[in-house]
């Protein structure tokens, strides 16, 4: 067994999270060149900006708090989240009805960070980890900030577009 | 390019949903019996009683939506979830951290059923399928309702004794 206590379900989680993070690092470009519609490029680059800054917060994290490493550990679902989006870009002509499509992708990406960082902010209080507790609450609020922003653009422009 | 329209590009995120539904139906038992806390075993098997009524749901959809027929594809995305589901469950050894861990890979799973759903109710309205809207729509009220469950069940119990 490798998990023992919930400290170690918290560097699981942690671990996925850090891997899920440094995947879409890599993916959001391929997105943001898929796109069509203006606002949605801009999503994207604003996305893998922000992404990269909640890596960084990862690794203070880690600073801040000694009880924690971060594992070398594959996210899985990511690796199929991504695929989805692999597969609307290979299988759908760029326009809105491709965009409809990345958007829809996206928003399971962002869906799923919600629930890892919302798990996450709960082990963290739990563990009485404030200074990590607070750090992953920012990134939450990103993420669920970005789903919004998406479900904008898809009501107020691309579905429209693509009907 | 296998999807030109916003017709086509439903009809992928149904079969992808109807595949996930699929696979989810097989995991909940895995997930019920390898929980240890009593709420969190009965919210597992009312979740797949649940799922199975989602499945018929989609099912009377394509029913009632002659532009529509599923279409036999895998959702990627749930067979990662659920493989993150199932490395819970070999990697730790039952008690309340496993049953924190199954309750962090339940609500991934929800929230990936809650961005893909709500995708489904937009495109449906979008399309004019008023019957399908309200099919989907019933089911995406069910996933919220699993996940703010889940986190009931994580806060009050779960969390607590794992700590």
């Amino acid at each position: 067994m490798l998990i023992k206590s919930l400290n170690d379900l918290f560097i699981h989680a942690l671990s996925d999270v850090y891997s899920a993070e440094k995947q879409l690092i890599k993916a959001l470009p391929k997105l943001a060149r898929a796109a069509d519609q203006e606002d949605l490029v801009n999503a994207f680059k604003n996305h893998l900006e922000e992404t990269q800054g909640q890596l960084e917060r990862l690794d203070k994290l880690v600073e801040s708090t000694p009880e924690v490493k971060i594992k070398r550990i594959k996210c899985l679902a990511m690796e199929g989240l991504i695929e989805e989006g692999q597969e609307i870009i290979d299988g759908v002509a760029a326009g809105s009805v491709r965009d409809a499509g990345l958007i829809a992708a996206a928003q399971k990406v962002e869906h799923y960070e919600i629930a890892t960082y919302g798990t996450l902010c709960a082990l963290a209080e739990k563990l009485g980890y404030t200074t990590a507790k607070n750090l992953l609450g920012e990134t939450l609020e990103e993420e669920k900030e970005t789903d919004k922003k998406l479900t904008l653009i898809a009501e107020k422009k691309v579905n429209k577009q693509a009907a």
